[in-house]
Formats: structure tokens, C-alpha cells, sequence
């Protein structure tokens, strides 16, 4: 067969074209998997059959393809059928409710990674994990075959770390827990995900003031130099069977427990985290609706650590409203610094100082909150916080905000009862969060308050006019008075 | 947007390819559903993205894309997100072991028929049927909804059917059946597949004649003038939303029982069979392994049919061996020659006469099954074949075998007692069916007959010596003598 060189990728998997007519000659199927030698050199690539995209004798080839056997434009090549690899029956087990061992995991998070396995078979996988459940064993083995398939940070025996099952908009903790844990001399390497339908994520925010996307070298060297660091967790270095498995779920809003809870666990253990604190938020409005499935989900994570020789503490938190009062990159960068230069939001600072302190106890500290408390409002939190940013090639500055500015107005006297999370994503989202940063809302008030007529409940910053009044229809759902 | 035409399509779904840059800024990812507006006309796509492809600005559009909307490079176009499809919420609730009523598996259909579901959300949908099971009345209106988003025939109220469910080789009582029915007035509109795992199809078989590939259009004239047809029925107008499960179960050889029945009915519904007998061949080495397997699928098949308004008979039949003695394209094709030459071949031409039989007193004949043989043996049904055949525009030939040729001989006295279905279709993939038309197997004996060392068992005829050495190996595991 001529090769014909196709500009096209699929950013992973190895795919080729053939005619309909070779394709039956040859007694191959679309989507089967099929052996392409040149010379002594070959790849396995997934079969796509399409009379238009190319001739009969021709094979057309994707990037992927053309680049590992370095292909040239009619290069001649050979096709061969091939067996499914062994992963795929696995696949079937799972979606048959079978229990897969460790050697099965292994095998289709391997492939996985290597892009062995088309879209179509890693929905399957997918599924049976959603229909089906894992255990506990099948958790922790997938967890382990995703840290085995990925580059692991090496920084030694003090490393702790955080995670927070989110859903709660700006809770923007880890900005300050990192600083106040590294400044008292633990290591933090703490890797965050940007905003997916939330308005602003750790790394969003983190990125006002530095960059946050490096590779896994330059993230030791950073956290050698300071003790911890805040960057995006998303680089491919660490999390490449994550990412993949996150885009199939996607379409249908699937979050299988079990690959989340792999997910976030190989996170931290390629990170290298001994010590590790989970901050579950329970809210009607939150990822986590009631205590029940907060409990269920405590008990996981506690046992997938000892599985994995990870010790690891639950916080079930309050996750009725948000905690802070910015909600959107820039409103929620300046909490941060608020906290951090002792100027406020205490709610933000009562619940790092908590998680700080846990995390400090768990370590080896005594008395870790006031330990906690004591780091930061000494201005050490600080300090080491403006150390993390330069390390990220950043700079601390004052935080801007848009003038387009809209104050909501309580209508009558009473209590705040409600603030709806989802809600406020919604506003923010239309408002143009993540990508406005200078858009949001701030809070003037929080759950408990009492209120007056006429007394400003939030405002309203957007980019244009336009935003704002779109977002305006929305705006007396947010925040309940009673 | 400018538009950057791809020299690419997907058979089907349409798909456009933004940067990861321009991507994030529009808030969209991967698999998103977008609004491609050029001017005021627009189609809806799915959403790829790869840097390698297109630039910043640039939308990479698929054929598909750019033929709906008549698009040239550099064109400007308007890319807008839109919400998913109603039928992506209902492929989640069959995947979380909901019931689905009529309105939403006819969107999932109708979505599916006109290309706005991805793979991955097809495949969840075949995973839900797979894993949860379609009831009966699920079936049905899956059958309703396939028939709806497809082609008629409309050829009366005479019409008559068969369908073997397969996995036994030869088994070719179609080409018999029809020209049988066909002469005796009734409408026989038959549509067969092409063999995927089998050495050979009807539709293979038959093509040593004539055509089989038609329109629906061309169907329905051969079929007015000649009573019946032999036609493969893959053509897109008739079965649309089949093709594209049977893609998305093939990967992991799944074969849900509801979409398979719901396959079969809908071909039936779609040529208006009005009666229609299932064969069911049973056997350790057929598809239907076990009697209480055929029994339930046999009123499966009978309660659909209720349901459809079509009056169904179940054949269950001894699939524990070929019927006929050929097997591969030519050689079957000579094993129905000769039965409707009455030349021989008895038990391929005594379960056609039956079946054939069972359909005429469904039509009101009296003693069907010797009008059945009548007709045969007056040579009334050859008479009919050459007819159908002609119109197909093809011309009865003698059939040519390879000369290449291997007799397997008995190394004992005995008696058959197996032959095994799994291990002929095997050889003769080995031997190269269907590609090679004139390789495949020839039994001398069936199950039961009295067999002396060195006597012939069945010969094998092969394209080159390649593959005649290649199949040696299995020879000995194809009949067992005791």
C-alpha cells in the first residue's frame, strides 16, 4: 500500500484509513486493529474506513502514524490484520460486573496510556466502571496502575498534601494552606486543576500572579528552592491515563466514583504525599448533597490510604455557600491576599488555618491550628507565599477589578436563609468566568446574616454590559432572605 | 472562524477541529456540540481539537461539514456552543438501568439516523442495552424507531419473509426458499447480509450469480416483476441506524439480545413482511448453544411480532453440523445449484422444502410442504432462480472450484460422532473466505454416518499452497469418529 500522508491528528491515538474496497479485500473492519510495517519497523494503528479520504492502494495516515515510522507521501508500507489485545476482554469483564485483579487493571490502564485502545473501547471501560462499581482492591490497583504509568515527583519522606472535593465556589484554601505548611517547614507540592464548570479553579487563580503550568523537572526544582508550590496538575507528565479517562466521561457527565477516587488518589501519590487531608463540603447546592454520601465517601479514601501506605484525614465541611466572598479569578485572588496580609474574609481564614493545623498534627506538630494561626498572621505565610511566586516566575500585585459593576439589593427586612452554589457558577459562567478575570461577583453576606431593605446583599462585576444584562434575570435566585 | 476544508470525513458524523487556544477562550471541549453559522444557514457539529491540525482562527472542517454547508477555505463562519442533544439524558438513563418509553428511544434513533451522536455516546447507549436489557416492549419500539428513520418497501399485503439467526456454515435455504415461494405467487422482498465471521453469506453466495448491491428503488422493480429478490441488505436505506450499532458493538463482539432482535424485526418491518418464520438452529458449535437459549429467543421473536402486527413462526433447528455439504462462496453456491437442479444434497433441500412448507400454509396453501417439494421437483423453482438472477442482472453459471485440493481421510473405523461448526469457519478463514471465492470445504460425511480407515471425511480446496499448509494444523479437529 502507498502511503498517503493525512494532516490530521488525533492528539494520541494511532489511527489509519483505508478504502472500502482494500479494507474488504484484506477482510478488515473499521475499528480493527491493524499492524503497519515499513521495512524492519513497525506500529499498531486502529483501522478507520472512508472512501473519500483516500484511493484504493492508498492508506491513509494520521500524524501519529506518519511520525514513528517516519513516512514519507507513497512510501510503500504493509497492513496487517491483528489479534484485539488482551485488554479488551478485560474490558468486556468489567462491563460484564466481573471484579478485575491487579494484572487486569494493569494491562488496560497500560494501553490506555500507550493509546492502545480507541474511543469506543474505553467507553466500555467506562461504563462498567459507572454500572458496576469498583472495590475497594479494584480501586486501589487502578490507582496504582495509573501512578505506575506516569512520572512520579521525588522529594522525600515530609511530603504532605490536600485535596477538596469542590462543587463550592472560591474555598480557595490551598493558596494559603500551601504557604503557612511550607513556611513551617513541610513539603507541599500541591498540583490543582483549572476551572471545568466552576468560575475560577485553583490554578486560575494561582495564575494573577505566576505561571502555573511547568513540567515535573521544573516542579522539584521549585519545590526544592521553596517547599512547596501551586501549579496546574494537568500536565500530561502526571496524569495522562486521567486526562483520557476525563474526556470520555465528559459527553455524558459521568464521575464514576471509582475512577474518581483513583484519579485524585494517583494524584497524590505521584506527587509523593504521605500525609494527606481530603476537605469534603456537604451541601444541598454542593458536589456532595447530604452527610451519607459525605460518610460513604470518608471511609473510602481512609481505607484506599492505608491499601495504598498513604495516611490520609477527612474534613467534612460546610459546604451550604461559598467560603469567602470573591467568586471568579480575580475577586478570589484577592481573598487570598486579604487572608494572607491579615485584612479579612474569615471564614476563608478560619478553614485554612483548620486544614493547615490538621495537616501540621498529622505531621508531627502540637497544637497545629494555633501553630497554623501563628505562621500566618506573623506575616511567615506570606512571605512564603511571594517566595512560591517568584520560584513560578511571577510577581505579587495588586488585584484589579472590572468597573462594569452591579450592587443587589436586599427588597426586604430579614435573614439570609440560602446562598444557591450552583447558582452563582451559573451567574459567574455567563458573566464570562474563567476566561473574564476580572469579572465575578463578591458577597457582602453569607448564610445567618441579618439583612435590611435597601442593604446590598452582592455585586455584580462583568467585562461588558451586555454580560450584565444577561446575567441580571438570574441574580434574585442566588441568595434567599427570609 | 476561517474555514480550513480537511480532506477528511467520518462516514457519517460531522465533526469540526478548533486550536486548544481558540477552544479554551469559547469556553469549549472536546466532544462539545457547536453551531457552525455561515451567514444564515448552519449546520450542528462535534466538536475535535488538536493543535497540530489548524491554527489559531482557524475552524478545521470535516467533508461532511463542509459539504452541508457548501464551505471554501478562508470562508468566514460563526462557531457557537449549543446544549446537548435531549437524547444524550436519555442514553444516561438507559445506562442507569431505566426503562425507556417510545418518544425517547425514537430521539435516540432519529439522533443516531442523522449523525448527531458521537461514537462515545452511541456506545454508551449500546453499553445501557447491553448491561440492563431491553424489555419487550423497549424491543418493540426500538424496532418502530429503526423503521420510522428508514426506507420502505412497499410491495403489498403478500409479503413473506425467513431469517436464520446463523453460526451454522452453509445453511443456504434462502436461494431455495425464495425462487419456491416466489413461484407460487407469493412476495418474497429477501435481504441477507454478507458473511463477518462465516466463510460465506447469502449475500456472497448469490453474488457468484448476479448482483446483490441495489437501491431500494431497483429492489422494488425486480421484485414486481419476478415475485422475489436475492439482495444484500446492507444498503444504507434500509438500515441506517443497524449499521451504525453493529460498528459500535463490534469492538467488544458485544451483540445485546433487545438490539439484535430489534435489527432483525426492523429489516422485516422495513420490507413489510407481514408473515415471517425465524430459524433457530441449536447446537454446542451454533450460535444458540442450548435449547432453553432458542426456547426463550423463539418467544421473544413470537411476542414481538404480536406487537409489530406481524404473525411470526420459530423454526428451532439442528444446528449441531452444516446443512449441505459445501462450504465457502462457490461451494455453497453449487450445493443450492444442485438441490434446485434436483441433483442431490438432501438435507439442505429437505430443510429448505420444510421451511419453505411452513410459510405456504401461513399464506393459506393447503399441505405445504408438498407444494413445497412439487414446485421444487417440476423444476418450477430453477425455472424461478434463472428469473430473480436475470433480473439481479446476472446469468446462472457452472461453478469453478480451486484446483488446489486436500483430502482429508479417516485414520479409524468408526462413526461421526461431531462436527465442528467453530473449526470449518476457522479453516476457511484460514483458506481464505469469502475473499477467495473458489477456497472453502467439502464434507462427505455428516453426523451419525459409518466411516473406514482411509476413507475421504471432506476435502479442502485452497487459493495457494500457502494457505492450503496454513489450515492443515486444525484439519484433525473438524470431525471427531468414535
Amino acid at each position: 500500500m502507498r502511503v498517503k500522508k493525512l494532516d490530521l491528528s488525533t492528539s494520541g491515538v494511532r489511527v489509519v484509513v483505508l478504502n472500502d474496497e482494500d479494507a474488504s479485500k484484506l477482510n478488515l473492519y473499521g475499528l480493527d486493529r491493524v499492524k503497519i510495517k515499513k521495512r524492519n519497523r513497525c506500529v499498531i494503528a486502529i483501522l478507520d474506513i472512508s472512501d473519500g479520504m483516500v484511493k484504493k492502494g492508498e492508506v491513509g495516515c494520521f500524524k501519529e502514524v506518519s511520525d514513528s515510522l517516519n513516512l514519507k507521501n507513497r512510501d510503500e508500507v504493509k497492513i496487517e490484520y491483528i489479534k484485539k489485545p488482551r485488554s479488551i476482554y478485560y474490558i468486556k469483564e468489567k462491563l460484564d460486573g466481573k471484579v478485575l485483579d491487579k494484572p487486569k487493571i494493569n494491562e488496560i490502564v497500560k494501553d490506555l496510556v500507550e493509546d492502545g485502545l480507541s474511543e469506543i473501547e474505553v467507553t466500555y471501560f467506562v461504563s462498567g466502571c459507572y454500572r458496576n462499581g469498583l472495590n475497594l482492591e479494584e480501586v486501589s490497583n487502578l490507582t496504582k496502575a495509573i501512578v505506575k504509568n506516569s512520572k512520579r515527583l521525588k522529594l522525600g519522606k515530609k511530603v504532605v498534601d490536600k485535596h477538596g472535593i469542590g462543587g463550592v465556589p472560591n474555598n480557595r484554601t490551598s493558596m494559603i494552606i500551601v504557604p503557612i505548611l511550607a513556611a513551617a517547614g513541610l513539603i507541599v507540592p500541591k498540583t490543582s486543576s483549572r476551572a471545568i464548570t466552576s468560575p475560577s479553579g485553583t490554578s486560575d487563580t494561582m495564575e494573577m500572579f505566576s505561571n502555573v503550568d511547568f513540567t515535573v523537572k521544573e516542579i522539584e526544582k521549585i519545590v526544592r528552592k521553596t517547599n512547596g508550590c501551586l501549579v496546574w496538575g494537568g500536565t500530561k507528565e502526571l496524569a495522562s491515563a486521567d486526562d483520557k479517562l476525563i474526556k470520555i466521561e465528559r459527553p455524558l457527565s459521568l464521575d464514576p466514583e471509582g475512577i474518581m477516587l483513583a484519579s485524585i488518589m494517583s494524584k497524590k501519590f505521584s506527587v509523593g504525599a504521605k500525609k494527606l487531608l481530603i476537605d469534603i463540603p456537604v451541601g444541598k447546592t454542593a458536589k456532595i448533597k447530604n452527610m451519607k454520601k459525605a460518610l460513604h465517601l470518608k471511609n473510602r479514601f481512609i481505607n484506599l490510604g492505608k491499601k495504598l501506605g498513604m495516611k490520609v484525614k477527612v474534613l467534612i465541611s460546610d459546604g451550604r455557600q461559598p467560603v469567602g466572598n470573591g467568586v471568579g479569578v480575580a475577586l478570589e485572588a484577592r481573598d487570598v491576599l486579604r487572608v494572607l496580609k491579615n485584612e479579612g474574609v474569615e471564614d476563608l481564614k478560619e478553614k485554612s488555618v483548620l486544614m493547615a493545623g490538621i495537616i501540621l498534627e498529622m505531621s508531627g506538630f502540637k497544637n497545629g491550628k494555633e501553630k497554623a494561626l501563628e505562621i500566618l498572621e506573623s506575616g511567615d505565610a506570606y512571605d512564603k507565599f511571594k517566595e512560591i511566586v517568584k520560584a513560578q516566575k511571577g510577581k505579587v500585585r495588586e488585584i484589579k477589578l472590572s468597573k462594569i459593576k452591579y450592587d443587589f439589593k436586599s427588597s426586604k427586612n430579614g435573614k439570609v436563609v440560602s446562598i444557591d452554589n450552583k447558582m452563582i457558577n451559573q451567574v459567574c459562567r455567563i458573566l464570562g468566568c474563567p476566561r473574564d478575570k476580572e469579572s465575578g461577583m463578591y458577597l457582602d453576606v453569607k448564610v445567618g446574616n441579618k439583612v435590611i431593605n435597601g442593604q446590598i446583599l452582592f455585586s455584580v462585576y462583568a467585562k461588558n454590559r451586555k454580560k450584565l444584562k444577561e446575567s441580571l434575570g438570574l441574580l434574585k435566585k442566588v441568595i434567599k432572605i427570609d
